[in-house]
Order: structure tokens, then C-alpha cells, then sequence
């Protein structure tokens, strides 16, 4: 998506250890106009499949979801990060590690919120290493739902999570492909 | 607002401590029709005020700001809970005490989002003692913008938050406000 990779070159900081900060526009400050480009993106890459709810993990996960759900026309369901006081009990969990705060941590959406046979559409941020991603589809996978697709705003084409995905048959979408990052430069895939 | 009201009353549910739980339209689930509804009374309710920009603050504010921002044509900034690592140091940072988890955490928006100057409206889910509301105030105020307006979507009118910020000068717009909750019986005001 052109309106994205051009924005991720221009107002993208780039940080020791690969990381890409798009504070200014997508995770503290949000372009709320560039997400609804995003969502219209979605819905033209997703068209063909039938989605009965969007999955995203807080916090940065949310606003993209809400927006894209509006050209589905379904609701949101957001996995939970924290040990959450007042989350039901009874929740699907998976664990999930993170590279960038390197510990793993539980990921929970109340069963409630995930019925079996349901066709699920996971839209996230980032997808680096994927195992958030995997954490999601494990948590549909016990719901006995359906994962139909994922659709990213930024992947890290040089780390593994997309391409492992991918190997595994899951239809993913990403709106911009970083193919490497070398000096001050990013380049697209 | 009377849909939300309506909701409010058939699918929130009542915890010990006068917890309101709307996790299935709001809180964990999310009902984006519902959000929509609410954007446009926000927009209606702040119709004669200028905005520039929507704070709010993460997780669960994130959602109903995002939807809302889009019938002001304005960009959000959401502050930030948790120690993030990848958050600039050069940040505002207000300390909120909460009641429900009982301890008091920093809150933090980097000073690149807040410009001197710029009117911002508060949007968020609750408000109750109104100690968060009350740190994005502080941090407006750090940023030397103005906090024009703040706008909830369920106010527990029994507590203090709201009376306080009134009595303040703040024009707080609540869509629902919880006058008691008695066994279990929600009555609005």
C-alpha cells in the first residue's frame, strides 16, 4: 500500500535492533484518515472471504481493528496482554514471547467471545517474529473457530513470522513489506 | 444516549465493588456500530468547540477515540500505561492512582504529540473517581494546550469523578450516567 510505505519512509524512526517506531502515525499518535485507507485495503484483500469477527491483541492492535471492522461490518474481539483482575476465568490463553521485552507473557480472550465454526480475521500492527500472531490463531484454534486470514500493517519481511505463516497455509496479507533496513534506508519488498 | 443506555442495562454486568462490566460491547468485545453511534453524539455534543486533537489513554479508550476522531477529522493521541521501553524519554508524565487495581502508575504522552496551544478533547470509556481523566488534564497542562472538553461513555455518576471536573470548569459529556446501582439494578440519570 503506497500511502503507507511512503508514510513509514518519511515519519518511520529507526531504532538499534531493527525496530521501525511509527509513533507519529500508527502506535501513540494515529492517523486516523491513513487507518481507513488501511481498512479499505483489508476489505479489497480479504473481499473473497467470509469474516464473522475481527481478532487483534491490545493495545497498539486496536485502533486498526475497529477501523478495518467497519468495511466488514463485525465486531472486534481484543485478546488481553495483562494479567487482567476483572477477566473471566473462563478465557482460551496462549503464551506468548516477545523478543522486544524478551519474556513471555499469557495472552486471553474470554470464551464468550470466540464461537466454534466462526470465521476469524486477525489484524494486527506488526508481524516481525509472528508469535503473537501464532498466539492469536492458537487461542482460535481452541475455540475451534476459524483463522481465514491476517492482515498487517507492517511486516518485517526479514524475520521469519511471515514467511513461517505463509508455509503453513494461513492467507497473509501485509500492507507494507520491509525487505531490509540498511543504514538510514528501508527497503520495500 | 438512550442505545447505550439500553445496552447498558440488557448485557452489562454487575460486579461486587459497583464494577459495571461491558466487556461484550465495549471493554474486550467491541461493538463498532455501537462506537459509531457514539462518535456522532460526541461530535453533536462538542459541535460549537474546536478541536484539534482526541487524547485518550490505552487500552480501552483506544477504540471508542479512534471512531470518534473520525467525525471531528482530527488525530488521536493515546497515553501510555505501561513502562514502555520504546517510549521516548522526552515525555509528559502523570502519575494516576487506581482505585480498581490499587496502585498508582505513570502515566506518560511523548511532548512531540502535544503542541502548545492545541484544544484537545478527552475521550474515554469510564469515568468514576476521575483520577485518570484528571492526569490527561495534568498533561495537557504540562504541554500548555487546552483541555476543551471531556467526553465519556459511562460515568458512575455515585462517585466523584464528574462533580469534580464540573465543579473545575470542564464541560464532561457522558453518554450514560450511572445515578445508583441497587441489587441488581442499574438507574441512569
Amino acid at each position: 500500500m503506497k500511502n503507507l510505505k511512503q508514510r513509514i519512509a518519511k515519519d518511520g524512526v529507526l531504532l538499534p535492533g531493527n525496530i521501525v517506531k511509527v509513533d507519529s502515525f500508527i502506535n501513540h499518535q494515529i492517523d486516523v484518515q491513513l487507518l481507513n485507507e488501511m481498512g479499505v485495503e483489508f476489505k479489497e484483500r480479504f473481499s473473497d472471504i467470509k469474516v464473522d469477527k475481527i481478532l487483534t491483541i491490545e493495545a497498539s492492535g486496536i485502533a486498526i481493528a475497529v477501523i478495518t471492522a467497519q468495511y466488514f461490518d463485525v465486531p472486534v474481539v481484543f485478546a488481553k496482554k495483562s494479567e487482567a483482575r476483572n477477566l473471566d476465568k473462563n478465557a482460551y490463553t496462549s503464551n506468548v514471547y516477545s523478543y522486544t521485552k524478551d519474556k513471555t507473557f499469557p495472552v486471553k480472550v474470554a470464551k464468550e467471545y470466540l464461537k466454534e465454526n466462526e470465521n476469524i480475521l486477525i489484524i494486527d500492527d506488526f508481524l516481525a517474529n509472528g508469535k503473537a500472531i501464532e498466539g492469536l490463531i492458537d487461542i482460535i484454534n481452541q475455540a475451534h473457530a476459524h483463522c481465514v486470514g491476517v492482515g498487517i500493517a507492517i511486516e518485517k519481511g526479514f524475520q521469519s513470522g511471515g514467511k513461517n505463516l505463509r508455509e503453513a497455509g494461513v492467507k497473509v496479507e501485509s500492507l507494507a513489506i520491509i525487505e531490509s533496513i540498511e543504514g538510514n534506508q528501508i527497503k520495500f519488498r
